[in-house]
């Protein structure tokens, strides 16, 4: 073995969520969008200059901030825009979570928490969701060196109430507070209304659900300015230039359609409600996703075997082969005629079996 | 002092290049290219479907990977891509930079390589260069963590023999040898035809200058398939889709226009060999630079007015505050108007002053 090969980072190498790309399959596994993105990103990419690609972007990305900033109402400096909210996240980490007591954060949520602790040698305790996938609020009230959680959590869909937040925040005034909103706007309850009572919580929103912008790659952080300063600071020790001209351009378009972003996201959620309807007819049980998804169980068809059948046919949901959560399948809400024939094939797979 | 700031990650903020934006301004500060993209470039934009933004993009942006595949002749696992060689290279630095012992660079070169080094608490140590910013091949040769050499060199253009990047090759099998290349395309030789040879050696471009792409920030590596598939395994554990659409489709349409690169970085040279030759009848002396900037010192026009004279004319260059270059200016290569402008100021300040 060659010895540079001892000197290399060993990670266990994140498998992304499969990307099948069939011509007409119905694609309800990595929680994106059906809808197309606001009408203003389409006159953006046209109104793009592309003689302008020669220079480099603003480093500060300046328009997407303060569209941001209008948006929540919050000044420019308490705005942190990055890749997709992973890189965000993934710098987040590495920039506030430094001491030498562990993170906590629930067994089953997110699973890049684990990877990005892993990749800078971040000690970290999980602590078990009750069984009905809810959190213990309790288990974060000891000493520890941060706390990153998802809400709604991901993969169950479950939002919890903005006062279980508030006491955990109460009990962590000397630790980062991470609140990973990825679904916030499917249904849940914003922590970014505590952010001027509390200078150590980081909320972490993104653009590749509700704004239909998976392919454009942003995510953001809002926090006290002096959070978001810590951020840019690491970040510009790293590369000053990482939201390029499209993704700078075409993100402040989606912000300002308020309009297309409400109704694009209450199709969604009158979707979801009616699937659920639907799949408990069906005797599947699911927590009450806040999200644009539903992790489902039925107590008589294996999550693996309706999962197999599924992606026969070019429908394509979500299976995690881990512990506690193999029974269950996570489908993103896509339209309601992609939902019918999803349905259907399982009415008819359930009639067949059970 | 609230306690968690005592565990955010501490670094001294890079301060990106200014990025002045005055209408009628002469912009050679930051080495980008005076000509616009390829025209396949503005095709590719008109040709985006803006639908397609709401799924997430190829992570291995396979688009773009085997265009460049294509025009390097090495196959598909020989290609990284990141957000501009930065990006790659902080990936590179976190990815194989893990030995006890310090890697080494020139202390005159860019000015990240110390950055990242800090924030991830790589140590490292710093190998003057000669009288004439020379690299001394021999202080390569030693036993050491890793070496990293941008070649051209930044900010003095001297490009290295390939002779001497395998010498110190050969002096250092047992580590990784990254050279950055971001200036390569202006006349140096490149280290690619080395890959096959060593399985050690990384060689880091980038679309920024020769592709007129600063703006969509696209970054690569080249090497054999196994230190590809380390960098890979590492990012994934980061972000799995760190390359937006656009920034796949643009570049790989930028890549195609093979005619179009030629073309525009022959012009560069072309202009960058007659302002060496005015400079030198007005008294400057400079390396020979292989890129697409000139490193230049007057013995009687002190560089900090010089750089301040021309900015008032909202003509920028670079200057940097540093021990053992603060009499130089960095002059990117404009177009010949540009130039034409730049050099009638000074010819007329130098008038004045001497």
């Amino acid at each position: 073995m060659a010895v540079w090969k001892k000197h290399v980072r060993m990670v266990t190498p994140y498998v992304p969520g499969e990307q099948p790309n069939q011509p007409r399959m119905i694609k309800l596994n990595t929680n994106e969008n059906p809808y197309p993105p606001s009408p203003r990103v389409e006159e953006a990419l046209w109104q793009m200059d592309a003689h302008r690609l020669r220079l480099y972007p603003d480093p500060g990305a300046a328009e997407l901030v303060e569209a941001l900033a209008r948006r929540y109402q919050v000044g420019a400096d308490q705005v942190f825009v990055g890749v997709g909210s992973d890189d965000v996240l993934a710098l987040s980490f590495l920039t506030f979570f430094n001491s030498e007591k562990p993170i906590l954060f629930p067994d089953i949520t997110y699973s890049f928490y684990d990877v990005w602790a892993e990749l800078y040698r971040i000690p970290y305790v999980t602590k078990p969701l009750n069984p009905s996938f809810c959190l213990v609020k309790e288990d974060y009230f000891g000493e520890n060196g941060g706390i990153v959680l998802a809400n709604p959590n991901a993969p169950t869909g479950i939002a919890e109430e903005l006062s279980v937040l508030r006491e955990i925040l109460d009990h962590n005034r000397d630790v980062i507070v991470i609140v990973d909103e990825a679904y916030i706007d499917f249904g849940g309850e914003s922590a970014v209304s505590l952010i001027a009572e509390y200078d150590n919580l980081l909320v972490v929103q993104t653009f590749s659900k509700s704004r239909s912008l998976a392919g454009i790659r942003i995510g953001y952080a809002l926090g006290q300015p002096e959070l978001i300063r810590c951020l840019r600071d690491v970040k510009y020790s790293f590369n000053s230039y990482t939201m390029n001209l499209a993704a700078i351009q075409i993100g402040a378009a989606a912000v300002e359609d308020e309009q297309y972003f409400r109704e694009t996201t209450e199709k969604i959620i009158a979707t979801r409600e009616r699937v659920k309807g639907e799949l408990g007819a069906l005797g599947f049980s699911f927590p009450d996703s806040r999200s644009n998804f539903i992790f489902a169980t039925h107590p008589r068809l294996p999550a693996r075997e309706l999962f197999e059948a599924l992606r026969e046919e070019h429908i394509y949901v979500r299976f995690f082969d881990k512990p506690r959560i193999r029974d269950y399948l996570r489908i993103t809400i896509g339209t309601d005629q992609e939902m019918d024939i999803f349905l259907a094939f399982v009415r008819d797979y359930s009639a067949k079996r059970l």
